[in-house]
């Protein structure tokens, strides 16, 4: 290495930038875009989209998320205020006629000083792929009603759109990029963590949990989102005595970790149209031999791309990572959890946490061994390509400290709020989008044409 | 590194050596001690170090770990089969008059097809630094009377002696490597992990946790161990609808994890004499935001060198090791943690999980940044010294597959079972000695004068 670095110094630029291109990868693209300087600021609680729906006891931050692992399905949740109400929910295939129903479960949680309303999850069983379907609940004080589609069966060439929002908050922003996801019209959200930021507010004020959900009922009511837990779900805070982490995100946010064999809600996967969808916590223990590293282990032996050509893996903290807001906080989880990824050839890893955004070339670094010093990142068309999505726009900020240079394997980064999308073509082509909330809904700022890494390994689509 | 490899190729063997140390350490060694071949067995269930006590419902298995930060509260645990029994320890500085005594509570669990006994813990509070004291428990049933001295005042120069082992296990060479511990007359116990191997029968047999008990009762019931989890503590067990991790561990072996601050009994801390003893959890979250991370960052905070110098941090998965078992598998803590306790210039860590012995220098490997390469241990006076310790001799045999060649971090490895002593003399010296299980309890395989890193930090104690 030392004789490489001796030889480049007499180099002319030009025949740096040949050596970088025979070395596998494109010089990265700090994007050179500007944000109009603004203050990142919380919606107030009055704003219309907190607003609580008319009616006694009406339920309110209704939500939907996969049942099972593919979708036949659904867990609808929501919160009741004044007092407990039904479990119910109805549905069916027309708005008229709700001919099926289940009963759910009732929770609440006290968080120091604040208690939860009463918090219904209900499982919708017996769903069919590729329906439309409505469903009520409030039966005995006010009905609301809403609709979602099922996801279409599994399948290797079943064309789908997922969103793709991470780090959202409840700012303007945030607002600004959830309407640009609803424009953009994706079917289901893969949502990499961090949801409310209730705990930026004093005592983790959980009431901005119930401002948030009723804030995305717009679409999260109506399509399903996948959640990923993030740092603020931890809601860790033993001085006020509140030393359980995920109390609030696990008592209002269920997954369909069951179905995949898992034993926390998590890590778990599900299956949707061409995509095997891994979630993984970033902030439960990975160790050898721990629950999380068992389960992964027997997950990814299970994955069939015959079946789901597309491996997607969800986490909240990024390993590959090049800017100086939690630089390198993925590190330890890289180190456990890489080699097996890009085993599995993974397609895409989606993170979040980092409040910008990034897009990599196939990268690995898996050579490492103790003594051996071999721990710089090279190219493998075996490795995922890293998306760095923590850019819903939430009360913290814009993370706009790029590492200079640019590292070879970050392909295109720019300080920007914004949201993705996923649409998934057939088994080997899928395109990727990003937007930032800034511009246009419809206005694409990077985008690549993802090539399967199961069916077409050779190809180099990080290019 | 290249330039330097091809250098070496052209030096004779003397030159050589004088190179290696001027890099800082001497030669490791790999021992070349033969264990006479054998096979490693558990004792029977009706071998005579695990009898029952006499008497209808007699306390057995009884053991004591500290009850409080310092030693001025101790923690009795004991287990009752035939009925729950008194949960009251009597307890004063004669055996004859045990004036004192506390009430404690009484616990029990189900393992798939196994119900626990009555699982009794009772806190001694109000005990004096440097002390013995008889206590009692069993009252209305049998009686059953012991001792211990509770452990001196924290402080700078206060000599004290530590018993060192880990992965004990239950075979004959369990059972010899306690009589060598017993031989060898420390006053409390660091344990770094693996306790009954319980796990290691079908169903995870918890009756083997019974007997495991029972064996070292003939120590703990006298004097206090220091429990760390290993992977043996988990018995995560979906399979048979056990999947909460460490569920006989936590119900037997209660820790003082809230005198340190800590909210989970698996990391917390003591202060003995003048050592701060810091136990971390491998098997945990660690991740940057999660308990254990929040917790370790501000406990090396509240370590003050001058009342305890000696900082000692025990593990289950070691980070240095040369061994082929194992070999890695706390890579991820490592990158997690290392870095701060070199900034916090911990003296010593502990560590078993892989079955034989190693000793380092002083090592460390922080300098990495993703894209920089150097990952690459170095010699570092600030670097703690790494103990593995995981030879107490369990069902699983010797671990004797060293890699090749000796790491520069390796100072000495052999593949044997044994224990280790550390006694500390004062605030600038401690004595380490080794001890192999084949051996007569007294000789001394391995031995090293530790010197502090707070108060000679320059004095290199490792080569």
């Amino acid at each position: 290495m030392g004789g490489a670095r001796r030889l480049l110094v007499l180099l002319p630029l030009a025949a740096l930038l040949l050596l970088a291109t025979a070395a596998g990868a494109t010089a990265g693209v700090t994007s050179g875009y500007r944000r109009k300087p603004e203050a990142t600021a919380d919606m107030p609680l009055d704003a219309d989209v907190f607003r609580l729906p008319h009616g006694y006891n009406a339920p309110q931050q209704v939500h939907i998320t996969l049942g099972d692992q593919t979708g036949t399905a659904m867990t609808v949740s929501w919160v009741t205020a004044s007092e407990p109400g039904s479990n119910t929910v109805a549905y069916g295939r027309s708005p008229k006629k709700m001919e099926m129903s289940a009963q759910g479960t009732q929770t609440r949680y006290d968080y120091y000083n604040y208690t939860s309303g009463f918090i219904h999850h209900c499982t919708l069983t017996g769903l069919k792929h590729g329906v439309k379907y409505w469903y009520a609940m409030g039966f005995g004080h006010t009905v609301r009603t809403f609709s979602f589609t099922t996801p279409p069966k599994p399948g290797p060439d079943v064309p789908f759109k997922f969103g793709l929002i991470g780090d959202l908050g409840q700012t303007f922003d945030s607002n600004s990029t959830l309407s640009h996801y609803d424009a953009n019209g994706g079917s289901a959200v893969l949502f990499v963590g961090d949801l409310s930021y209730a705990d930026a507010y004093p005592l983790h004020d959980n009431n901005r949990w119930d401002s948030w959900a009723r804030f995305v009922e717009r679409s999260v009511a109506y399509q399903p989102w996948l959640w990923t837990a993030g740092n603020h779900e931890l809601d860790y805070a033993p001085e006020i005595g509140e030393a359980t982490p995920f109390k609030p995100f696990t008592h209002r946010y269920p997954t369909p970790f069951r179905a995949s064999g898992s034993t926390e809600p998590l890590w778990y996967s599900v299956k949707i149209a061409s995509a095997h969808v891994v979630v993984l916590s970033s902030y439960s223990a990975y160790g050898q031999y721990t629950p999380q590293w068992t389960w992964l282990d027997a997950e990814l032996r299970r994955v069939d791309r015959k079946v789901t050509p597309w491996l997607v893996v969800l986490m909240h903290s990024p390993w590959y990572n090049s800017n100086g807001y939690h630089y390198m906080e993925g590190e330890s989880m890289r180190v456990q959890f890489e080699r097996w990824l890009v085993d599995a050839k993974v397609d895409l890893v989606l993170a979040g946490h980092v409040h910008s955004y990034e897009r990599s070339h196939r990268f690995s670094n898996v050579a490492y061994d103790i003594i051996n010093g071999k721990a710089t990142p090279v190219r493998n068309l075996d490795a995922p390509m890293y998306i760095n999505i923590g850019d819903g726009g939430n009360i913290e900020g814009i993370a706009n400290n790029f590492t200079k240079p640019q590292p070879r394997y970050s392909a295109f980064r720019e300080a920007s709020f914004g949201h993705a999308t996923l649409e998934i073509k057939n088994r080997t082509h899928a395109y990727y989008e990003w937007h930032r909330n800034h511009d246009g809904a419809k206005v694409v700022a990077d985008s690549v044409w993802l090539i399967n890494r199961y069916w077409m390994p050779t190809h180099d689509d990080s290019n």
